[in-house]
């Protein structure tokens, strides 16, 4: 619970309303009530602003009315931090299950929250407040941060590093080797060994059933604040830039370098070794064949401008009628140059 | 075992041939010998039907033959019954694993199959005839209705809802959070809170692999019958219709509604909070941006008319010709030009 | 260790350079100093041999200089090997864990490296040298060859073959049933049971969170040293030739057959029943809808030859410019049409 003049401030609004009246739940703009906050996000909300029974709405600009309103550049932000202010739950450690198998020369930090059947390797380090779900199984001689949550059924190999904060989502592997082979004279593929390991750092999330390989030599790393989606396939020695979002099925092959900031939609796919630079928006689907400039908006197979692959991609469409009109230019043609040389004759 | 006359009335087909005559096994044309059914699905298989040394073969119609004919209007469908009549084992209870981990408050079924290791958390409702393989992972307040079967290594988060003889494979993921972030005024993701469930209805299949996201309010929703291949993505608030089918690697944004009785091709994606109408087809890697009619067929990307995406498809593949055609025709039309302009002179 | 005149016999390449010099690591060209060998793949690194501090540089053709060299015609295949001389580590057991859970009549071999919280079902039958990691649960009347590993989480349903030699990553799924439903007279999904296994031959390495449906009737089969990358769907009774390698979020439909020594690229799709040819190579997003012939290189959707679909790919983004010149060009042919007609009158 929070009275609006506190919640404001916790959400970086300008409160337009009572300053004393109580909110206790975020809700979607259809189903709020009574003690709720919500979100008028778009002009058809907002013309519906005076219907709400909410106490309080979030809007991205004053409007005459009687509600409580909570002004905003960016309400969605906005929104998203009174969801957390409202809803979050203050962590509180489970302890440590009794049946937990920990290594030789592990060390645990105190306040942990570690589920049964838990499987940690040797010399494995722990931080304080980490969560560790059922069917978690860590390799030896990884570390894992302060406040970092490990769902069920994780994965994750030898000498892989996990930050502070750090969300891994049920299912996902981290440190499989990477898809390295050689082919050899008989024409079987021989294995590269990988050397190398894994650095995902503090605030990344990483979502279900992903896998992220480890590096062949040195790491894999996601950087500060990297979030992905599920399904997501990172190849051996990926470098994933801070704050870095990547949607659901869309996979990096081995040393792509992602920059900082960037967006990535879903079933996107990379060639080995190519770069993307920093703030650069990858729409769905797009194939990275050679570098992406920082700030580019791409599209397409192989990737290139979004503008330019939305005009191929419309045309594509009218493909039948060019077809039409080039057919009907060469009968045309053909009478004409028939007709002139009659004429010239 | 079944005779032919009580196999026919099972498989909802016209027996042409022995009633008496037993059949123990179903098995493909090839390999079909005494005391197997079989399917002759196609006219090769059809044209080599004395061959067969089965004991009966399904077919779509009659045909002059000294061979038990079962006659069927969907010979598939009734082979599928046919194998399920002749090798559907009987439900047997193997009972509850004595080391079963259940948090307070969880209420059992009775003839339950739980193996070894499996981890159920608080309040949780499992029904009658229930299977839980090893490594199954199932969260707080969650409930597993009758005779369903949750295969190795699944993992389910807290407050999901799995219907009547659902079978879930093996390390497919239930109820991780959906992938909402905003970004912040200094460009760091904030993650947006999920406080809705999962609820997945009566006789959903869903494969190896999957992972199905909670809704942010409310739940993500599959309705009655959805089957779902492998490796298939739901996002957050996804709903996707009774009987509905999916086939592998394909991914829901956020809010996506999929209709009943649609079929979805591999690879296929779409953007977030698309309808998709009732009966519609989705052919392979189709990118759905806009909402998709009921009973359409549609491909491409985007989303397009079937038959115009393949005549655009066709016309692509002629590009460098049509492409040839035009630098001539450019030519001609000079040289016309030329001369029209010699003539004038 | 290695001296390099032993390094050289062992990696099949040619020493110019002192034999009994001695070499402990294999480094990355930029990171290699003393002790170490190294790879100059390509020219750049090449103009840069003097620079290296590196003991050993493995080269395609020798040059006139100080350092060793090792000459071999395929340096990366070199390189490769003296990475598995320098640091593969001999396979030691840690014995069986004593919370092992095996079935009735499963039968396991010796020097084995069976980590906690494995579960094996009845009748398993375990090679030697394997190791089992944590939450791996394999299903009745499976066998695993000698010197097989599977990693963590890995599901193996029942009746599964695995053969020796065999890397599992984790979190794959082996043997769950195959995407098979038939409608019924009611629009309902009727699934077609599965009565097949699958099998992987010697030497095959599966990625992370991959997934193998069984057969229908037989086997679904990965051959002799088919190697896989994450993330990778393979439908019910695929056959995929031998050392074949697939990069990841590759999608086989059912009764897919794929050649030998195959090179599948990322974000592959195949229709069922199709055949790929030995030694075929499919570009990144290739989609097979019918078959491809031995040796082919292909790509698009729908396939076809790699060079013809290069070709179309480069027009597409030129749709624009082409589409402006067939306007002038109608243009033009509109004025030349008119201004005949006038002459003509």
């Amino acid at each position: 619970m929070a009275n609006l003049a506190d919640l404001a401030r916790l959400i970086n609004a300008e409160l337009r309303g009572e300053p004393d009246a109580d909110v206790i739940r975020a809700r979607p703009f259809e189903h709020a009530s009574e003690g709720d906050v919500t979100l008028a996000l778009n002009s058809a909300f907002v013309a519906r602003l005076n219907e709400s029974r909410a106490t309080a709405i979030i809007v991205a600009a004053p409007i005459p009315t009687d509600q409580n309103l909570l002004v905003s550049a960016d309400p969605k932000l906005a929104f998203a931090r009174a969801i957390q202010a409202l809803h979050h739950a203050d962590y509180q450690t489970i302890g440590v299950s009794n049946d937990l198998v920990a290594g030789a020369g592990t060390v645990l930090g105190t306040e942990l929250s570690i589920h049964p059947r838990v499987t940690l390797g040797r010399d494995v380090t722990v931080g304080d407040r980490v969560t560790l779900y059922s069917g978690v199984v860590i390799g030896d001689r990884c570390s894992i941060g302060d406040d970092t949550v490990v769902h069920a059924n994780v994965s994750v190999y030898h000498e892989c590093e996990i930050g502070k904060r750090v969300i891994i989502h049920a299912g996902t592997v981290i440190g499989s080797d990477g898809f390295g082979f050689v082919r050899d004279e008989e024409g079987r593929q021989v294995k590269v060994l990988h050397l190398g390991g894994v650095r995902i750092e503090d605030d990344c999330e990483l979502g279900a059933n992903c896998a992220v390989d480890r590096g062949g030599f040195g790491d894999t790393v996601l950087r500060r604040g990297v979030k992905l989606d599920n399904l997501v396939q990172v190849g051996h020695n990926c470098d994933m830039g801070e704050d870095t979002v990547v949607a659901a099925l869309s996979g990096f092959s081995g040393g792509t370098r992602v920059g900082r900031r960037c967006v990535v939609a879903g079933q996107v796919g990379t060639n080995q070794h190519t770069t993307i630079g920093d703030g650069a928006t990858l729409a769905g689907r797009t194939a990275v064949t050679k570098s992406v400039k920082p700030g580019a908006v791409v599209a397409g197979l192989p990737a290139q401008d979004y503008n330019s692959w939305r005009r191929s991609q419309v045309l594509y469409s009218k493909l039948p009628k060019m077809a039409d009109r080039l057919r009907r230019l060469e009968k045309i043609v053909e009478n004409l140059t028939r007709a002139h040389q009659n004429s010239a004759e």
